[in-house]
Formats: C-alpha cells, sequence, structure tokens
C-alpha cells in the first residue's frame, strides 16, 4: 500500500524523479563558495491555519534558515510520517502546498521518505525538511560582525503565525483575519546581500520562541546587548488585539516570514529602504540598535517601553506554545 | 525548558557546534565531483533492540543510503521529535548511540532540530537524518547500466533487522539471539569502488521490505529479469526459525547492513573476494544473476527454489511489517 502511495501519490506531486536511495547533484561550486546544511521537523496542529498549513511551512521554514545564513537554497528533502487514516485528501492538499511553495521558492524538492505509523502513533502528520544552499565567496555573516551601535532591524509585521494558529486552535475569529506570514524569504535576502552585502552582520528568522529569543541569542553570540524600543515594534493591530486576549506576549510569538537583520549604522535607511522595496519587506522596521554591556553583566536584551521605562527582555522562561510549527 | 535541554544535553552529546540556522560547510569539490543528499525517517518500535536502537540505526541508515548511491557520506543533520514525558535517560543513550554512530561511520552531525510534542503526540522518539556525500568523478552507478548476464551479489546475511526487531517486540528470545545488522557500509562501498569501480554496477541496500522488494524495485528499473537461487541465500539458522515461527518470509524482511551489488560477469568472483576481506561483508554470497525478459512480460524477479522449481518473487501485497526502522 505504502509502495503504491508513494508510487502514484507523493513521488508525482513533489516531481521526485527516482525513487533511489539518494539524489545526485551537480553542484556549481565556484572558488570559495561554501555549503549551507539545514533541518527542521514540523508538527505543528492544527495541520491547516489562516494562511497556510505544514507543507508550506515546512518548505518555508528550511528555505528561510538557509536564506538568512547568507545561501542561496537549491535542494530540499521531505520526509514524511503519517498516522495511518490520515484523510488521503487532507495528504494530497498537504503535497499540493509543498510542491507549490518549492516553486515559489524556487527550490527543488530531491529526495523524499515516507513513514506510515499505526494509528494514535503519531498526530495526523509530521514533516521533516532538509536542505543544501550555496553560500556565494565574500559572504560573512555571524555575531562576530556585531559591533556596538549596529541597527537592528526587522523586515516584517510580527506575531501573525503564532496567532493565526493559537486563533484556529481555540476557534477564535478575528475580523480581518490573522494570516500566518509564511513565506519564502530568500528572495529578499538575495536582494539585500546582493546590493548591500558588507553592510548586513548577520540575519535570523525569528521562529519559535519569536523576536524576543532571537535577539536573546544573537546578543549571547555577540557578547553585547540589544536595545528595543516597544514603540517601534511592527505589530498589526489584530495581532495585538489576540496577544491580550489569549495573554500572550508579541514579543514571544512565532513568525514564519520574517527576519532580523543587524547592521551597519550607516547603511540602516538604505537597507531598510532596500527591504521595503520588496513585497515581504514592506512593513520593515528599525526596531533598536546594539549597545556595550553594562559593568559585568552577562549580554541583554533591553525594552525601551512606551512609557519611558526599561525592562530586561529574557528567554520564556514557562512554557512556550507548543506545536506552533 | 527545551533550550535547556537543547543546550545542555543535545548540542554537546552530538558536538554541534552552534545552534544557528544552518551549518555552512566549506566543501571541496574536486572538478566533476556531485552531491548525493538523500533523508529518512525513523519510528521504529520499540525504540531498543538486539544490536542496536533507533540512534544508530538512523545514521547508519543515512549513511547506507549515502554509500550504495557510489557516495562518501561527510554530513549529516538530525531532527529529533520528542514526546513529552519521554526519560532523559533513555534520550541520552540514544544521543550517545548518535553520537558513537557517526564516529564510526566517519562522518559529522552538522545540524539538527528538536520538537517535543504533547503526551501521545507521538510515540516516545522519532528521529530524521539526512546526509551529503561526495561522489567522485568518474563512479556511475545506476540500471542503465545492468546487462544481462551480470551477477547479484549480497553482502552478508539477510533478515537480521527485522528479526531482532519483530523478537524484542513479541517478547521472544532466541539462542543465540538474533541481532540486528544495523552498520555503516560507507568503508565497504569505498573500498569496492576504489579497487572495482568499474565492476559494480549498481548497489542498494534491501532495507524496509527486504531483499525482495529491492531486486524487484532494481528490475523494474533496469528492464530486465533478476533470477536467484534459494539455496544461495545466506540466511542464519535464527532467522530461518523465526521466520518459521512468526510466518516471515525472509526475502522480505528489513536489513540494515548489507547491500545488494549489481556487478559485471567477469569481475563477480574478485569482487566477491573483495567484500569477504571485509568484516562487514565476510558472509557476501552471489545468490543470482540478471537474466532477459521473457516475451513481452514486465520485469519479474523469479526464485530457483531447493526443490528445483521457480516462482515470481512480488512486491508484498499485503501488509509490511510496519515500524521496523
Amino acid at each position: 500500500m505504502m509502495h503504491g502511495l508513494i508510487r502514484e501519490l507523493i513521488s508525482p506531486t513533489l516531481a521526485l524523479s527516482s525513487l533511489s536511495d539518494a539524489a545526485i547533484l551537480q553542484a556549481e561550486l565556484r572558488g570559495g563558495a561554501r555549503l549551507a546544511f539545514s533541518t527542521d521537523s514540523y508538527v505543528v496542529s492544527p495541520l491547516f491555519f489562516p494562511g497556510g498549513n505544514i507543507g508550506d511551512l515546512a518548505i518555508n521554514g528550511t528555505v528561510n534558515d538557509l536564506a538568512v545564513s547568507g545561501a542561496k537554497p537549491l535542494w530540499l528533502t521531505v520526509g514524511l510520517i503519517i498516522e495511518e487514516g490520515l484523510p488521503i485528501e487532507t495528504l494530497k492538499q498537504v503535497l499540493n502546498s509543498i510542491a507549490d511553495a518549492a516553486q515559489r521558492a524556487n527550490v527543488r524538492v530531491v529526495a523524499g521518505d515516507t513513514k506510515v505509523v499505526n494509528r494514535g502513533g503519531c498526530d495526523q502528520l509530521f514533516i521533516n525538511t532538509a536542505g543544501i544552499g550555496v553560500v556565494d565567496e565574500g559572504i560573512d555573516l555571524g555575531p562576530h560582525r556585531i559591533k556596538v551601535g549596529d541597527i537592528v532591524i526587522v523586515s516584517g509585521m510580527i506575531g501573525n503565525h503564532g496567532i493565526a494558529v493559537m486563533a484556529e486552535r481555540n476557534g477564535l475569529t478575528f475580523d480581518p483575519p490573522v494570516l500566518s506570514d509564511t513565506a519564502p524569504l530568500n528572495g529578499l535576502t538575495e536582494r539585500l546581500l546582493g546590493s548591500e552585502g558588507n553592510a548586513i552582520k548577520m540575519m535570523r528568522d525569528p521562529t519559535r520562541g519569536g523576536v524576543a529569543t532571537t535577539l536573546k541569542e544573537i546578543a549571547l553570540e555577540s557578547g553585547l546587548n540589544i536595545e528595543i524600543d516597544e514603540t517601534e515594534l511592527p505589530i498589526a493591530a489584530g495581532v495585538n488585539g489576540a496577544c491580550e486576549l489569549l495573554g500572550l506576549d508579541p514579543l514571544y510569538v512565532a513568525n514564519e516570514g520574517i527576519l532580523i537583520a543587524i547592521v551597519d549604522r550607516d547603511r540602516a535607511q538604505s537597507v531598510l529602504n532596500l527591504m521595503r522595496s520588496n513585497p515581504l519587506g514592506k512593513d520593515a522596521a528599525i526596531i533598536g540598535e546594539v549597545t556595550p554591556l553594562r559593568g559585568d553583566r552577562s549580554p541583554l536584551v533591553l525594552l525601551r517601553t512606551s512609557i519611558g521605562g526599561r525592562r530586561i527582555v529574557d528567554m520564556l522562561a514557562g512554557e512556550q506554545l507548543t506545536r506552533i510549527c
């Protein structure tokens, strides 16, 4: 049955050329180019949510991990774990979304794997994607390049993905609806690195754990503080309202189609303008800057609040939202 | 909690150097070299079985998929899906097995991902691995190279992995015990391709679905028949006995440490001798040959039985063993 399923449904939909053990790929690596290699598993619940489903999420997620590492994503693998009894129609919809998302992101799904587990062995469908990208010579991103005075830019509205999933899970609807921001960022990052490669110090996509967690990781890795302005955070009214209703802080809510860039201060406005000229960056905003450590304290993220105070933004101490991606 | 888990347990055990989104790898691809890229998810139940566990299985499985494609495996990713409540001690044991297996296979785990799902959301632990290997210039494996008269060699005893898992699942013990054959085949394949590269037409590892399914796939892909001799199949007495007890045909039982090679007839003995000089190939045997199609029938696998008859070996029509890998 599974062999038939793979042969008749999965391979054609994903345009897998062969059932063999590994895809053989002709890599054209010019001198000095490097490979980027990344993986993520997707266990989002429910499978479908406003703005997307587990299929496009799985493609965009790995595309974005490669993109923010400075790579041009080329090839993806897709591993499916399917619960026995999952409606074939559901599987078809997800596979179609995978194929569409791969096309939109201009990547190829080159190999796959399917496991079917007994009823109750997993919850409907889990997807793993792994991806290979190529990092062109001269691109050097990372916390080692971050300096005091660098500017923190976010490429779009925050909190949409997490709120869309939570709303669906809790049967809430908003008017206008809050849609997941799931999208491939490689078009945007290639544009940024092509024009402003030297000015971009580091990029990261604030998925699970949200903007707060990502900024804290960047602070820890760079060994410097990051200060952000609450009033500068681009947050849709619907997301703000939903966060109040659900008792969530939008800074910790997952995103699937935005990136945070740490940028040379002198080029920040130019990078911001470039982002805003791209549909996926139209709501980009400067939200803060890199500041010196305070005495001998460990690196902090500080939020300048709308009423003029300052508070420390830490990793989430309690429960993170589970199965948000 | 998860961030702590990743930082304190998973990353150090797997020697992951960073928590960033993608690993950046320096690839030294000489002219004409290609990349091989493969993925597999592992959902084996139970997690531990005689001879191995889900951790080494996940490493060896992807290493072998790359190896039988003619690649030298270099880098792996590991994606964990953990059920809430999995004992930390269990996770530690599996992570240690992953690290040990990677070292044995001489590959590096370069990136990882961890998702925790609610109790009942999955069954204890699933693992996805993806891997990159390099295929040297001049290596050309595939069904297009297979001709009538080519010899079929299996590198070791068949059926051990599936029987070891089924025995554990059903509370059976054998004396001597049947152990999973889980092992990395890249040392063997590199040796074979180094010395007998031209003679090897195609390799594949007969995992899920066993030797029968793999041979049928090779027949279909090459467009030729394959005939094998029942009396030549290397099967341990314990596996034969267990198969009778459990009502299984060893030809369909999963293997995790052997390969099937289709080899030029004139070099078959030489390839066999080379295999047997390697500990993982000591039980290698010639089991059959490639034969012409019969009239206009589609490609078949035929078994010459011990009593002189012939029967068609097809894909498994009914239930395959589930969660065997």
